[in-house]
């Protein structure tokens, strides 16, 4: 048991606070002789970086990720993970060292800070310390080396909701979403949040957003009974990602309004002899097995808490004071949970292909 | 790892199938000298037996919970817990001797029948074997024992949606829970649903439903950061439960719309001079650990699979057929989740009380 | 983690006590499709069952094993696992309701009763409760599952040293084993043994013994760095057995006195371009990992504590008295160890012979 | 699950190859408000430390340890755990860029090099790679914080043997144990074994050894039946360790000698009233269980494999060599296998604490 792993044979290990020395994370598991370089990894490091638009935080930072165990030079001159544990670090480069003794008794509401004081009795105040959004950096690190891992696999998330303001599901194109500061598959919808941020940001406000991330190709058969269920495992990874609030599989929460007849999802044989589902309400998944269809899970964040707004609260001392959060924030934390979704998902992926290998052969 | 355990400190593993002899589970790290006997976890498995009303499955079995280890006679002639594993079986009494062959080779839509046999190449297709329902009553037997544990922790779940109709908030009344064959704690509510669900039943369909489970008493302090996260603990345990599809906490999906202003739980400092929160957007929740508020937790349970209309599929040889499922089956899967949703909630809040007591003192 | 369970991927959780209604174990990772019968189990039981010969234990127990989920009959007509947990059960039905007033509260030396009583404050102390060797039971039944999961492996065990007597080598013969009540794999240590232990018996003494377990068949490459070391397991698995002081692995203590040229395994390719190991010092694992030789494993069980012999002790109230086990007892009760460390070698195996598919494919 | 992860509530993960440029390892679970420096840990890296005398390898490391995450100034001014992952790194700062071509192919014979060949298909060969006893650095480092968890428990190890040489246990003094380079608490022994070493270093060999370790101020009641005894814990942890072959609870292999009445340790009442068990043939341990009494484990170091005398070996390729192992080696790795056994017993006792006080209170 740990606090701060996740996954089972592909198996990721986070630590590090938001203004320490560095982040890292330790990988557990992968599968020898799979071709790996920090160029692999750092590109999806890029995608989750803040500063890359007006509409998230203007925290500055390279995020470069070093490899530090676990490859190896192969006799063909490629570097390759040997199957011992890979050891990830990212220096904390912008920790302003500003004076924090505003903050430091001060719980700021919507945030961890009187929980980790409840549980602990001290808490690294600095930027969050570990309940820092920042940790999700070695998830997106992580993930790009499940990604490694499952050959033929393809992980894509998008956001399909900032504030009430949904996408039109008619308008999805993959294309889109590196065209826009939102990974938006609808580029209109891209437009209107766009000008309806500048709004929240200027206003020192924030919403919440949904994100949707889908699997395509993965075999029928990963996945297992009662409590390593496929799902299961996809809900735990998506709602342990800062400021998540719900998690859905396949028609999630409307699948309660549906009758039998309209959510089942049926099968034909196709062209070449093989099953097929002619829907996919399920999101991929019956009895937390894999049906062969795409994976699809969606998971809601919560608008950031650190507002402009002064909201009541109290200090460690148990004074009455109200907290206004100034500095560097993301209006929409959600845009950034994007590649964090899909990180999360590459390893679950990752650990349910290696889990099913050793059971089924 | 196991895929069928779940909890740390007080780990449930469950096993049987829905046809075999019996089912049954193992109870590990249960504290001693906590009173247990078999009735104190026969009244739970009372509540979510089958055949209890017409809204569920006729099936008629006892469900008689047995306690075959781990508990003995104290000086005091109290039967209690002596921290070794606590061994609970059901013998399957109503295994009707019928024929399965019509079932035996085909795929039934929506149902774990097609993942099972890619993933196996084999399954006990009796009731659907292992996927079936049947399991949860070890949750709920699990669950009784984990009350036991959670001193001054009440735990409670309600029906708060039936197909597309939800309760009214502003109804809700605990104590019409029980009045009802649906644990609605909105009594009109439950008059609408008893027509509708009769129309349902007698058309041979089936619908969805959305369940809330409650707990209250839960100090601050419990949960972990990052992968420990209480909430992502309660949405592992609501989404390995048979047909559930999403999993909210607090203000969940709704959480996306709002903003931060409004998303906010302000805190104030109370009459006796402990903080409290004004509201309780976050479920009780914040960065992973409790903060003294209740837990809120919901999710939602897919319509059921076997309705009597005929559903496109294919046998296990690759031939197309049309499947209906005969039997006796539930119309509404989501009532008798209720119970099963407040085992989950209790078995995840022991395990987290004996985590946070390891580490914390 | 569990207390109560080992292994990972082959996961064993036992229950149950001495004499309670009845003991069990529940396997879960098991491979589908593989053909088990209770039959194919109660072999193994039947050879560490008690009263089969006057050094053993006269308690009478049939030891009937029963699975109760996990198999299926397949289309072949032949009983195969289903990849679902594998519950077994074994009743006990020799509980003599006898009168255990005098045992109750006094401590008997040697026995875990006074740890049981400080750790849980109350303790099961009818024939030793769960800190019983009736356990090992389960181990064995767990240990016949793990075979059929280990093709083309060998897993043998022989009774090395009786108290000081130890076997001469060179009269090693595997066909002995099941000539003599002792699993010696020397003929004339047997004989030697059956006198000696009688007057141990006689005396209403006890001794310990020594077990040595090979596994022939392994391929190199099981095993893992570096805490998931197959010695390590091994270790663990062996020194979990009740009454186990000490573990070997190859050369063990004796690899202490030797240098480094003595106690190196050379390697030589052989006849079909094999690598060949020109010695087996190691014992079969080097790095933690297998090297294509038998694994060799020794343990060391110390004298049954139950003797006639009055020994000083203590009550639970504090008291001091003299006590003095009578009832059923095995004089050496390291025989019976001999197929339960052979349970204990195939669970390992088993369960690494799988990680190592998982992660290696 | 993960194979470079040990402990449960106490959980220590390490990472790094000897070559590569740092190793490192993240400890969870730690208690919060703990006071810890990098000044508390060094002091036990010092101990382990490469080139102390002629006695270990003349690598020349400074194994400067760094807490990159985890610790907190606390409003006293001290700096102490928070609770969240403690991760601590030494940077490699000896890797001679030397030419590797001779080792690279070659597979040492007593090395781990065949074996992760075979199970990896590549290997990191500088130094030896993850299995280089380098690794032992950052238990070491894990050892040092498991005791500061562990207020009012002493642990020390001690040389007992060196090849076929013990130690007379009548002259065992622990003030003797840190004025020799050999952690002997028998200063003659100590004497004997620099002439008996220096002779086995001239010759370019190497000897095996024997560690004892002892941990007083352990409570009765640590510990848990059945497959989380606390010596099985102890084994593994030990068994774990580079070389070791063997690992011994108490009276260890002698046990098997004894009868009933010689192994049993009695027990009266001591002049305050506490019960006080006349002898520790048991090691500490009954039944998994701590009884109060010191815990005492010994084991096996075998001979260092890397010797000056060529022994017969093969390529990666399948050719037949003869191998010699130049270069900075310890003539016998058991001396600083001490400060790693004493670390190896901290762990598991941090974790059994923990894992005690989440049960039972």
């Amino acid at each position: 048991m740990s606090h701060n792993s996740f996954g089972h044979l592909f198996r990721v290990t986070t630590w590090g606070e938001s203004h320490g020395p560095a982040i890292g994370c330790v990988i557990d598991g992968c599968p020898p002789l799979i071709p790996l370089s920090e160029a692999d990894i750092q590109g999806f490091m890029d995608k989750r970086k803040p500063g890359q638009s007006r509409f998230t935080t203007q925290r500055r930072e390279p995020d470069q990720v070093k490899i530090l165990s676990g490859v190896m030079v192969d006799d063909d001159g490629v570097q390759k993970t040997t199957g011992t544990p890979i050891s990830l670090m990212v220096e904390n480069t912008d920790q302003r060292s500003k004076d924090y003794s505003e903050i430091k008794d001060r719980f700021r509401p919507g945030h961890a800070d009187f929980t980790y004081n409840a549980k602990y009795g001290i808490r690294d105040y600095r930027g969050g310390g570990r309940s820092s959004a920042r940790e999700t950096a070695m998830r997106v690190a992580a993930g790009a080396v499940a990604r490694r891992v499952l050959q033929g696999v393809t992980i894509r998330g998008a956001l399909v909701q900032v504030g009430p303001h949904k996408i039109a599901r008619e308008n999805w194109d993959w294309a889109e979403v590196d065209n826009n500061p939102f990974f938006s598959p609808d580029a209109k919808a891209a437009e209107f949040w766009a000008e309806y941020l500048d709004g929240v940001r200027k206003a020192g406000s924030s919403v919440g957003a949904v994100v949707e991330v889908i699997a395509e190709g993965v075999p029928s058969g990963w996945g297992a009974p009662i409590y390593g269920k496929l799902d299961t495992d996809i809900a735990a990874a998506m709602m342990s990602i800062n400021a998540v609030k719900g998690v859905e599989i396949g028609n999630g929460f409307d699948a309660a309004s549906l009758t039998g007849e309209d959510n089942a999802d049926e099968i034909r044989i196709d062209d070449v002899g093989q099953p097929m589902f002619l829907t996919n309400h399920s999101g991929g998944v019956l009895g937390g097995i894999s049906n062969g269809d795409p994976l699809v899970a969606r998971f809601a964040v919560k608008p950031t808490s650190s507002i402009l707004t002064e909201r009541k609260s109290i200090t460690r001392q148990g004074e009455e004071v109200d907290v206004m959060t100034k500095g560097r924030h993301d209006p929409c934390v959600g845009i950034r949970a994007v590649p964090v979704g899909e990180a999360m998902m590459a390893c679950v992926l990752a650990d349910h292909f290696l889990r099913h290998r050793g059971q089924i052969g």
